[in-house]
């Protein structure tokens, strides 16, 4: 089986959705850097792959597909092993667990804390615009809020779905790992069970893997 | 079997998103109201159905989910049937697209499109905060965007995962349907594909029924 090919660069936040997706059920994988400087992904090449012109994309075979999530489920169900069944399909109840918590992450947990890694770290750093405090601190005050449910859930659970690692675990890896390098990472302090779940997920060998070529470091 | 319970008004488009799959799947349900004037949303009955504080919420015997997409997929799963297999999730390929598309539906589509409904009919409307042009106009601008690459998609096939309805298609449901009550629903006709796309969507009997509950008629 030839690797499958993941498009965009390794340390880009949701290229490294997919990355932890395929490390953690042992696929092959090749990653097949886009140059942004050179605009590689607005190339009608990179448009035929993503009509939107954005990272990451994907292909295995003749299946071609975008959007980090969409690419993810697709990784997981195909690479599916009874070690690795992260999406919990054939379980009607788990699934929906499984489900729940990942829209968390895109309509609560996300919006809150991604601002904070684009204002602290990828608009400094990479787009030479300076951190807006006021974008900061509001997004700062719902990120305590959403904390706040994931204390409640992970107090009970070791996981966000239940007592099993799933998708909507690993879906948390790539801007939860960037939010860690801001001057702010000491917010999950005031949150025992969701810093031991993180601590959790970063001794896995994926994220410790990713989380080694990912800048900046830690 | 009893009824499964939706919680949230009819009329809300995160209830409407639920209500249009169990329509789809032809299940029992019951509408619970809850009631935003009272801050029953943010009671701790309702808290305990979702800790966010938000409708919708659900309820299938000791099933009990939120966030609406979640919902969607649980409906859709458990009330499957070879009539109204509407994830795909036997076949690897269809249902990648099926998720792809419904990916696209929350990062692409909603965030171009929604602002667009708040700003015209729900801020005026429900809120008492008048119509902000410069959002509008920002957020039409984007939604050309968007529109130009389902139009490219829907000349292709005759839904947006192929040639199937899914759940990528019903996803679009509450929102456009908002749109379509807003000054600017006429950008619609500058894509004949996603336009007829969209009429054939109106035309199924779930979209009729529910849209004929939801204010306000277009
Ligand atoms: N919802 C998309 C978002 C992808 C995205 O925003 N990619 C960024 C880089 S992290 C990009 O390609 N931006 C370039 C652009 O939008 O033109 C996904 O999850 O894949
Ligand atoms: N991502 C959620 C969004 C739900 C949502 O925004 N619900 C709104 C009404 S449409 C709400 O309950 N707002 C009250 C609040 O946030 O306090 C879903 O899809 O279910």
């Amino acid at each position: 089986m030839a690797p499958v090919k993941v498009f965009g660069p390794a340390m880009s936040t949701n290229v490294a959705r997919v990355l932890v997706c395929l490390e953690e059920v042992g696929a092959e994988y090749e990653v097949v850097n886009i140059d942004f400087q050179a605009k590689e992904h607005k190339s009608p090449e990179h448009l035929a792959r993503n009509p939107f012109g954005q990272i990451p994309a994907f292909q295995d075979g003749d299946v071609v597909l975008f959007e980090s999530r969409a690419i993810s489920k697709y990784v997981l169900r195909k690479f599916k092993s009874p070690k690795a069944d992260l999406l919990r399909e054939g379980n009607l109840k788990e699934a929906a667990m499984v489900d729940v918590w990942t829209e968390v992450e895109a309509h609560q947990y996300n919006p809150a804390l991604s601002p904070v890694v684009y204002e602290c770290l990828i608009n400094p750093a990479m787009r030479g615009i300076p951190t807006d405090q006021v974008v900061v601190e509001e997004s700062l005050e719902k990120l305590r809020k959403v904390l706040e449910v994931y204390e409640a859930r992970l107090a009970k659970h070791a996981y966000l779905a239940g007592d099993f690692l799933s998708f909507a675990d690993l879906n948390h890896f790539p801007y939860t790992f960037y939010f860690m390098a801001t001057p702010h990472a000491s917010l999950f302090d005031s949150y025992p069970h969701v810093k031991a779940w993180w601590e959790r997920l970063m001794a896995r060998p994926s994220m410790k893997k990713l989380g080694a070529t990912m800048a900046p470091k830690p």
